[in-house]
């Protein structure tokens, strides 16, 4: 399989956009720090999790991977395949800062390559409204309309919980195997909705960070959770095809809230 | 569809299995009741959950179901269905004392009938070798050797966490499909292992609740608790044929531990 020219340089791009998000979320913490973990995937490359349990984020991981194969281990597609991305998931110890989750990931298999990403917000049991306008008005200003609103309505599809009947919370952005053939402005896209998680949510966490919270909030936020870890092991792909290729269970697991009531 | 003549009987046997189940439990709990609460199938039936939260139970569910509908929700047979069992887990305060499950069913389609059911435990971070012997001792003593090699060996192929790679606990009985074209040995056995439940799992419930625990040893509990919640939510198919079949969420769900720590 002969690699895309452009390989090494989304590589090289994602490594240093989860520098960036690392650096910035480790600003909120004092007292603890990101644990970096480099693990190998069974066929050729592995990941690196960077973890922290702290005072402001009960359980955070921003991971990056690349890795390769000869059978693609989803039905996209088949043959040798390579995957790299960022994925980071947020579970804040405060009821009222919501938990925030961000993929971006290039995928190239025998005959096709594909961008793949977004990010989405989840209050746990306190939505704000204004957190919501803020989270998908940087989403819109990012992509423009017309970008926005298909990819807003793909979370609002995808990020769906059918037995509680809900979504799992204020959506945001969802693309899967976009290519429009053109290469250079579709990864323009793809890095417009990697460039703007930061704004999106940072002003957020600064500003709910603030807030006091009582004790039967936390356990409201516990028992939320439980949807989250509900939708997560029954219905996400990203889960689905971590473990069907053979992926790294902890890295895969580390999105799972760091305390859950059901 | 025309009902099996032994239908009835066999939902009253289950109803009142349940209640010697529940009784037995409730003994055990001084300060706390189960408590009833009925549920309406979409189709046609439905269930009563009974769910303790409690000193000695930190949550236990015993329920009992009788569904029917026009269309099978799995692919193990099509058409009209009627389905009926008992199902219970519990998730015990103490760590040293473990969960268990047991479920026995009773499913008719149009052209077929047949039994399922079992009973497995599953220590929460604390496994004594005597109290699987004791519990897989109880349900030998109840099937014969023959019957019991098989059925054991079925748990331990059911009960496994691919991505843990290992056993969800100490495995137990295991079957489904089961109808061997004569009705009443058949039902002699499926009651054998219902009848079976409650002389394997006492026991073991009377001798641990003495057991004094650590905080350290609550905590382990807890992450133990995490791979339950993993089996449940990505492999049960028990909780699929709930989902596919739009059970009721709570009842189906009622089975994850009361809190979990990933």
């Amino acid at each position: 399989m002969k690699p895309h020219p452009k390989r090494e340089e989304i590589v090289y791009y994602l490594k240093c956009l989860r520098e960036r998000i690392i650096e910035t979320f480790q600003k909120l913490e004092l007292r603890h720090r990101f644990e970096r973990k480099s693990w190998k995937y069974q066929h050729q490359g592995g990941g690196e999790m960077a973890v922290i349990r702290g005072e402001c984020f009960e359980k955070a991981a921003v991971n990056w991977s690349g890795v390769g194969g000869d059978t693609f281990p989803m039905s996209d597609s088949k043959g040798a395949f390579f995957a790299t991305g960022v994925s980071l998931i947020t579970h804040m110890f405060n009821p009222h800062v919501p938990t925030v989750h961000m993929n971006v990931r290039f995928i190239e298999t025998e005959d096709k390559w594909w961008f793949g990403g977004g990010y989405d917000l989840t209050p746990m049991g306190f939505p704000y409204v204004e957190d919501r306008d803020h989270f998908h008005g940087v989403a819109r200003d990012a992509l423009g309309d017309k970008l926005y609103q298909t990819f807003s309505k793909n979370a609002a599809d995808y990020f769906y919980i059918p037995h509680r009947k809900k979504e799992r919370g204020m959506g945001g952005l969802f693309f899967d195997h976009f290519n429009s053939g053109k290469f250079e402005s579709d990864l323009a896209v793809w890095k417009a909705v990697a460039e703007s998680f930061l704004p999106a949510i940072m002003p957020i966490y600064e500003k709910r960070l603030q807030q006091p919270f009582m004790v039967d909030e936390k356990d409201q936020q516990l028992h939320a959770r439980a949807h989250y870890a509900e939708f997560n092991l029954l219905y996400d792909r990203g889960t689905k095809f971590g473990f069907q290729s053979g992926g790294n269970p902890e890295a895969i697991l580390c999105s799972m809230p760091p305390l859950v009531k059901w």
